[in-house]
C-alpha cells in the first residue's frame, strides 16, 4: 500500500473545518489592518534562498527540497514565504507603486527536510505578513499589533511577546566586534562551524544548538549594549507605543537574528500554555532593511512576521479552546424506491441551487438505516418521499430538534426550511 | 535579478480578490451539496502517480516533477488530485465511516512540466470533487449537477457539457478487441506510441494527438456500439435524470479516457465563448470504478472531476463578467506631526479590534498627499488628527462620498463608521 510521504499529513474531512476556521479568522484580521493577499509559487530558484537565507544556514544547507527540473534548473521547495514575497516584489516593481508600504499577507505551505516531532512537520503552512517600502516605529508596531490580534482573535492568552532591537547596520558592526573578541580566546573549544562563524558571522554562534551550554554563551555580550543613538530612539519609540496600546512584552536581549540584514525590531511570540510541549515558539519575526537591495532590488526597507498554522491549532488545542464545526445539514430527504429515489435526485438539485444544504442516500438503505443517517449527519430537518407523497405533491416536514411535523407542497419546501 | 519559475505566477495583491473570490464561490457551492475539505501533501511517492495515472501516459512519463529526497526516496510533485485522495482514502480507511459515500473537494495546486500557453501554467490549480464509495447513476448526476452549479454560480452562459459511457469493464473489453481488429491491419502508418498501445491499451490510440487525422480514427468503432444491457441502463440513467432537471448535454461517443479503471460516465465541460482560445475545455472527469482496488483499496467505485481556477478566470473574462474587489477601508486617518501620529497609530489597533478596517500614512506625508492617499484606498471616512483633536479630544468624520462632516469623540468614532 502507498503511503504518505514521511513528515507530511493529510487534513482529513473531519478536521478540515479547523483549518478553515483559523485562515479564515487570520485573513479577517488582515482585512482590517489593509493587508492583502499574495500568492507565489511553490517553488522558486535555489538561488533566492541561498542568497537570501543564507548558505551558512541550516535551512540551506541540510533542510532543502531541492531538485533539477527537466530544463536543468536548480529548483527548491519554498523553506520560507518571506525571500519570495520579496522576490515578487522587486520582480513586480511593486516599489513604484503609489501605495506604501506595499502591505501583504500569505497562506501557504513551507517545506523543511526536518527531524520529525510534534507540531514539526516537513511539510507545513505558515501564515505570514510583509509591510514592505517603510522604515517607522510605527509600522513596526502595527506589525505587532497584528501579531497579538491574530491570536487574541481565537481567545488565546498564554502568550508571551518577546523583543528586542538588533540596531541598524553600525551598531550590528560594533556588537560583531565586542562578540569576536569575547569568543576568539577560546574558539577552539566550540564546534566547526561556530569556529568559521566567528570570522563570517559572529552572531550565529549565539544561535549554536551544538556549544549552547558553553560558558561564554551566558556571559556573551548583549546587542543592547551597543544601540548607537538612533538605533535606541527606534526601539524606545516602539516600545512606548507598545505601552500605550496596552501590548505586553519581555525585552529579550538574547533574541537574535544572524542575518545579516535584520535590524533593529526582532520578536518572537510563546505559547506558555501547560502541555503545549517543548517548542513553546508560535511565531516569529522582525524587520529586514538588507534583505530587498541583497536580492537586487532597491533600498527599501521591510518588516514581517510568520506563524504556523500546525502550532496554532496546538495552543488551541493546550488551551481547550474549542472550535465549532460550523457545516450543518438543512435537510436529508428519506427515500423509498426507485421512483422515490429518482424524484428526490431532481429536487435536491433544485434545493441546493436555492442555498439550501441538502442530502439524501446514495447506497438504497431501508428508511430506519435513512433516518440513522440523517442524525448522523446532523440534519436540521428532514422528509419521507413516499408514494402517498409523490401522488399528493406534498410532504411532511419533521423539525429533528422538536420533533414536530408540517405538511408542505414540494415547490413550497425551499421557505419551509428557511 | 532572481525571476520566477518559467510556467509560473505570482498571484499578486491587486488580482488575489479574484482567487478568494471564486474559491469561495465554489466551496459554497461544496456546503450546498455536502461535500467537505480534504487537503493532501504537494508531493507523493512516485509510484503512486506511476501506478494511479499509468507508465504509458504524457503525465507520467513527460511532464512529472519527480526529485529524490534526503531519504533517497523518489517523490513527485502532485501533478493530479484524485490519486492522492484515493491513497488518502485507503490509507484512513474512510471505506469503514458509516457516512458514505465519502464526499470531499480538494483547492491545491497541480504540476506538470508541459509547454508554457495560455491559460497552461506548469503550477496551475485544481478545484476538485470525488465521491468514493458508491455505484449508482443518481451519484453521477449530483457530480455532474455540482459542476453546473460551479459555473452557474458566476454566471457563466457559454458553457458545452459533453457526456459519454464508457460502460463497464466487460464492454470495455468488447470495445478494445473491436479496436484491435480496426487498427491493427495498418498500425504501422501509426507512431511508435500507438504501435505499443494496440497491444497494451487501444483505447489511448483514440487520444493520440501524432495520429489524430489518420483516416482510420474517424472510422473507428464507437464505445456505444459495445455497451452491455447494464452499462446501458446505467448511461440512460443518467441522462434520463440529467433531463428532468435541466441540465442540457452533448453525448460524445469519442470521449474516452483511455486508463484501465474508468468505466461508465465520463464528461467534459467547454467553454463555447468567443475569444476563450483554442483550449476549450474547462473541466474534466468521470467514474473510476477499478482504481480504489488499483491501489491496493478494498472493491469500492468513485467518481470525480477537477477543474482549473486559471481557465475558470479565463472563461469569466471571455464572457465579461466583472469580479468586484471586495475590499473597502472604513477610515483613513490623516496626521499632522509627531504627536498625531503616535495618537492615530494607538488609535488604529483600537478601531481594528472593534472590526473597523483603517489605515494611516507611513510615509510621513503631507496632508494634501494624505488626502490622495485615502483617495486612492478608496476610504469610506477620513478624520484629521491636527493640534486642536487632540487637545480636545474631538474629530471631524468626513464622509468621503457626500463629503459630509460630523464631529465625535475619539471614543465614539466606532460608532460613527458602525
Amino acid at each position: 500500500m502507498i503511503q504518505i510521504p514521511r513528515g507530511t499529513q493529510d487534513i482529513l474531512p473531519k478536521d478540515s473545518y479547523k483549518w478553515q476556521y483559523i485562515e479564515d479568522t487570520l485573513k479577517n484580521v488582515c482585512e482590517k489592518y489593509n493587508y492583502q493577499e499574495i500568492r507565489t509559487p511553490i517553488f522558486e530558484s535555489t538561488d533566492l534562498f541561498v542568497r537570501a537565507v543564507g548558505d551558512t544556514t541550516d535551512i540551506v544547507n541540510k533542510e532543502m527540497y531541492t531538485f533539477k527540473d527537466k530544463g536543468d534548473r536548480s529548483m527548491t521547495l519554498r523553506p520560507e514565504g518571506t525571500a519570495p514575497v520579496v522576490r515578487s516584489y522587486i520582480e513586480n516593481k511593486m516599489y513604484g507603486d503609489p501605495n506604501q508600504p506595499i502591505k501583504v499577507f500569505y497562506n501557504q505551505p513551507m517545506f523543511r527536510y526536518e527531524r520529525q516531532q510534534k507540531g514539526r512537520y516537513r511539510q507545513f503552512v505558515q501564515f505570514g505578513v510583509e509591510a514592505i517600502g517603510v522604515e517607522d516605529p510605527l509600522i513596526d508596531v502595527e506589525i505587532l499589533s497584528m501579531l497579538m490580534a491574530f491570536y487574541e482573535s481565537f481567545g488565546l492568552k498564554d502568550l508571551e511577546l518577546h523583543i528586542n532591537s538588533i540596531g541598524d547596520f553600525d551598531s550590528r558592526k560594533e556588537y560583531q566586534k565586542a562578540l569576536q573578541e569575547h569568543f576568539r580566546p577560546k574558539i577552539d573549544e566550540f564546534c566547526d562551524d561556530c569556529q568559521s562563524r566567528i570570522d563570517t558571522n559572529p552572531m550565529r554562534i549565539l544561535d549554536c544548538k551544538t556549544d549552547k551550554n558553553h560558558p561564554l554563551m551566558s556571559t556573551a555580550p548583549k546587542i543592547t549594549d551597543y544601540l548607537n543613538d538612533e538605533s535606541i530612539e527606534y526601539y524606545e519609540k516602539v516600545k512606548s507605543q507598545l505601552d500605550k496600546i496596552g501590548i505586553k512584552y519581555v525585552e529579550d536581549p538574547s533574541l537574535v537574528r544572524g542575518l545579516d540584514y535584520y535590524t533593529h525590531t526582532a520578536f518572537e511570540l510563546m505559547s506558555t500554555a501547560d502541555g503545549f510541549g517543548s517548542i513553546t515558539t508560535l511565531a516569529g519575526g522582525g524587520r529586514y532593511n538588507g534583505l530587498v537591495e541583497m536580492l537586487d532590488g532597491p533600498a527599501e526597507t521591510g518588516i514581517g512576521f510568520a506563524l504556523s498554522i500546525e502550532r496554532l491549532l496546538l495552543a488551541i488545542e493546550a488551551e481547550s479552546i474549542e472550535i465549532e464545526n460550523p457545516h450543518t445539514l438543512d435537510l436529508y430527504v428519506v427515500t423509498m424506491g426507485e421512483e422515490s429515489r429518482d424524484y428526490a435526485s431532481v429536487l435536491l438539485s433544485q434545493l441546493r441551487q436555492k442555498g439550501i444544504t441538502a442530502d439524501m442516500d446514495y447506497k438504497a438503505r431501508g428508511m430506519r438505516a435513512q433516518m440513522r443517517d440523517a442524525d448522523r449527519k446532523n440534519a436540521a430537518y428532514t422528509i419521507v418521499i413516499g408514494d402517498n407523497e409523490l401522488e399528493e405533491g406534498k410532504v411532511n416536514v419533521k423539525n429533528m430538534s422538536t420533533g414536530e411535523e408540517v405538511a408542505y407542497s414540494f415547490e413550497n419546501l425551499e421557505e419551509a426550511i428557511q
